[in-house]
């Protein structure tokens, strides 16, 4: 096959490399996931993401030349501009010039964002909000974190904070955050703060299949207590319920701010629909005022783990207007 | 004197008509202010408001053809789009074809906006936030709302609700607000909020000046309690303190979602400063991660009643464009 012009797209997360190439129709032509290991370090992660690439487009035959940008997904805080990674607590590093070392790999243009602006891109391109310029997608996973696109653009405030939406206090007197706050979205809603509640229920004595779970109560998941909710077991039904409430509520504040068509959750605890997000969207409908609530749904992300891939190649396209 | 191009632009509140002349170069040849009752009606407060318009044509010497637009701020919600004030609470209009109206007594273009948006545009042209691109004016009055201006513009959102801010939720629990939800920042911040927390203290018995205020505790108003407040009274301090702390979380709210250069607050309770706004700014720097806190200021507005008239101004420049 030959591919004349062909983009790479990678998102790089925690524990994984996604990778993929797209054609000028917009077609994804190849992809492949690897799993990544901590002690990695940033240049070695590089190295592989271009191994992968060079991997793919041999599987379709196509020469090094076709290659003719990358765009890349990565965990922030990151500046897009100058395409260095200052500080990524969940890679473990600090002030890599990713930019750089990619374009000694390879010498085309790349072009980087954080994983929530690229992860809205994607949806808004291809995915739950397809065709829509006024969204914000809102992952909920460890943390809380949200993409706001208007007009169809990533919208990052005057200093590249906007969309810090996880340390919004929802509830003044509500428990800590790992901010060193209280009560804020992600300290209620979160998948950590759904798996430290669970570990209280145990640890208290609750009876609950949580319990037999683990012998290590500290080792329970958000994912164990959805599981368990959905079986039906009270005590994780409360915490869902509890925590899907919760979500509602930093999700009406998300919509008071911004009035968006529509706000897609991504992430695991959330993003595949289930009990939580019915909780989410009752809490959402009681805490918007009339008629805003009625007029934004909330629907879970449609691309699964590729949002960040087609995010990164709307970054290409944008950067070329 | 000969003024060859005139606009005028027109506030129009619950209780009052501001109106002014500015000439090609940006200045203001001439305001007057007159006070309304709440039996005028929409066509009354138009034609008043031509009037003042023609006497202020006739002071400054300026023939009526002198007039090239007018530009209006009025309590919304509106259609800015149509022209038509559907629904203020604040004058008891509904479906008020305005700008046909305005444009029978004077045959040029007429435009209108919300009075949150002519605000914050009025003090991005010309007062607190003069020349920034990225700004939140929020209002604490009885209520409390906000005009969000991105990239110079008025951001409205998909469905023209955007800065609905007033009924974020900051503490679930909380009291009841007028929306029928409880704990809005409305419900905690605004003056209705401090004006019923003095009723209930001087009912309750509390040891203050505010039960000598007034015999009728339900007539206590928030500018009762802030005076109170400056002359020490320790009831009055109690409660500007804590709707003080309450502002500073919503206004955090604000600043995580939008990240903008500044927050410009007006309204009577906090607009002119003083010990509330000081609470304020310390419960904003609690309540936002680091560095935003640190990087966005939250200042009084600069033009006291005339942000509406320079946003008015400013509407008219942008529908120019």
């Amino acid at each position: 096959m030959n591919a004349s012009k062909l983009i790479g797209v990678v998102d790089i997360g925690g524990t994984k490399i996604l990778a993929g190439l797209i054609d000028q129709s917009g077609k994804l032509l190849a992809r492949r996931r690897i799993e990544t290991l901590a002690e990695y370090g940033a240049e070695e992660v590089i190295a592989r993401t271009a191994t992968i690439l060079r991997e793919l487009l041999h599987e379709i035959h196509a020469p090094e030349e076709a290659l003719e940008a990358v765009g890349c997904s990565i965990p922030g805080p990151l500046d897009c501009s100058s395409g260095v990674v200052h500080f990524s607590p969940n890679l473990g590093w600090r002030d890599v010039p990713f930019v750089d070392h990619m374009q000694r790999l390879f010498d085309v243009p790349v072009v980087i964002d954080d994983d929530a602006h690229c992860a809205a891109l994607g949806e808004a391109r291809k995915g739950a909000a397809r065709g829509m310029d006024y969204v914000v997608y809102v992952t909920i996973s460890t943390g809380i974190g949200a993409g706001i696109i208007i007009g169809g653009n990533i919208y990052r405030g005057a200093h590249g904070f906007a969309g810090e939406v996880g340390h919004i206090t929802i509830e003044a007197a509500g428990p800590p955050c790992s901010c060193g706050n209280f009560g804020c979205f992600e300290a209620l809603a979160s998948g950590s703060a759904i798996a430290t509640r669970a570990r209280q229920a145990v640890i208290h004595g609750d009876q609950t299949v949580l319990s037999t779970l683990n012998d290590d109560p500290t080792k329970l998941s958000a994912e164990h207590v959805v599981s368990a909710a959905e079986e039906g077991d009270v005590v994780a039904l409360r915490i869902i319920e509890s925590a899907g409430t919760y979500a509602g509520i930093g999700l009406a504040a998300v919509a008071s701010a911004f009035d968006p068509q529509v706000i897609v959750v991504g992430g695991g605890v959330m993003g595949s629909g289930g009990i939580m997000l019915q909780h989410a969207r009752k809490g959402f409908l009681e805490r918007t005022i009339s008629p805003v609530g009625s007029l934004i749904p909330i629907v879970p992300a449609a691309l699964g783990e590729e949002s960040g891939l087609w995010g990164a190649a709307t970054l290409l396209s944008l950067a070329k207007r």
